[in-house]
């Protein structure tokens, strides 16, 4: 395989067992090394007291595309941290895109940017993470495979 | 009113809205001025493709304790970012407690930390965020109330 | 004058004031709306106990930039917060490059991305700043201006 | 030597190369397991175009005692990142004390808090910063010392 069949390998991988995101509606648009991009329709259920978007689920949004990203090389890679600004408001029935794109990967550490954007292409939240690669991968690449 | 029972009054007319929290099964266990508790237990459906909670998740609940402190003063006040730092991951059955607290208030901003600790007391996670007051109360308090 | 004229006069401005920047051998080379580039050579003063550059001045550079950048609009405007990762130090000698882009602005408050390079275009670091408009402008531009 | 006695000496032994430190008067006036506590006056050649403190210089004062704190365990430590929050201006003759505190330490990688006061006790920026255990002591601890 190469790098891109094995950032969608490891894509499909991950999103198989993903609950989570599946329970969302959040979607795998596509995946290619250190990036990925993924959709989620704003439901009802996701409003706050405000009437708006709980920034929990831009969050979660942006969090699972930047999951995705950072295990796209294969390597099983978790969150250490991210910070998220808010920029606009998410509405009920808005189909939010988020794009992440990796800015650095060095060692076992790596900075991913993304950004969320709604139908209409507006920004609705510029997110940062930082990612710590553990041991183990998604689609076993043992030495014969 | 004192500012504790504008708290109350405040933090009851924010959940009673707030249908994220409520699908969540995100709880508002105590609010003070400046201060919030609430709680969620770790669902199977907030399970990611890693088998634990899905960090999306554990921000929900830190930014919902955030957003309940920060409007703990009964003025309109959104989240306009935060940084969140994963120290643990969060077990399906777990019951995550968030603790809210003002750092500082200053003009139309604020700092909030807030710590997420499961059931042991382990802190799973630290949260910081900027909070951005608007015009509007959560319980009308006219000059002749 | 038109907004690139008034960037560079507001930056003019700015840096005839900046002792700091001077201090440090901090230099303007270019601004324009929303964007700025400025540059720094790491002297040996600068060192820390590690012998690389201490982190406080590559983000004093990086937050440089970004100052410039955010008062390109002629509108006076904080700093309010900004977040640093650190991926790669600066040595003695090295000559740091750091450039500002503004990433969203709406109302009085704006995200700045700056990247910090060394000499052979290696990343060094990456910042994400936070600023806040005040009252007043850098250049005075009256009705009748 | 015991924690305490460990913590001082690694503090001497990095204190006695940070030039930077020494430059800009950054004193270190206490340290102790993962704690430390420093402080700087602000010189005239620290104010910005704004006529108050340069927030690289207040930035640089929070990250000194932040990487004495999390080196204070006798393990050479680097910082990874951090996010600074300004809340008020420093000024000329102030007197600014940092604080710094661990948060969290697990594996390689660790969370502290530092808190900048000035001579009043007004806080003026809150500062969290990541850090990152890299291999190497400050004061060799062989197993036959």
């Amino acid at each position: 395989m190469d790098s891109q069949q094995l950032a969608e390998a490891a894509g499909d991988a991950m999103y198989s067992n993903d609950t989570a995101c599946k329970e969302l509606g959040i979607e795998l648009r596509s995946i290619s090394p250190g990036c990925a991009e993924m959709t989620m329709t704003v439901r009802d259920a996701m409003l706050n007291g405000h009437n708006v978007c709980h920034g929990g689920f831009i969050f979660t949004l942006a969090d699972s595309c930047f999951a995705y990203a950072c295990n796209s090389h294969n390597q099983s890679t978790l969150a250490a941290g991210a910070r998220i600004d808010f920029l606009a408001p998410g509405r009920a029935g808005d189909v939010l895109l988020a794009r992440a794109e990796e800015r650095a990967l060095a060692g076992r550490t790596g900075i991913y940017d993304v950004t969320v954007s709604n139908q209409d292409g507006k920004e609705i939240a510029l997110f940062r993470g930082n990612s710590h690669r553990i041991k183990g991968e998604l689609v076993p690449q043992g030495e014969n495979a």
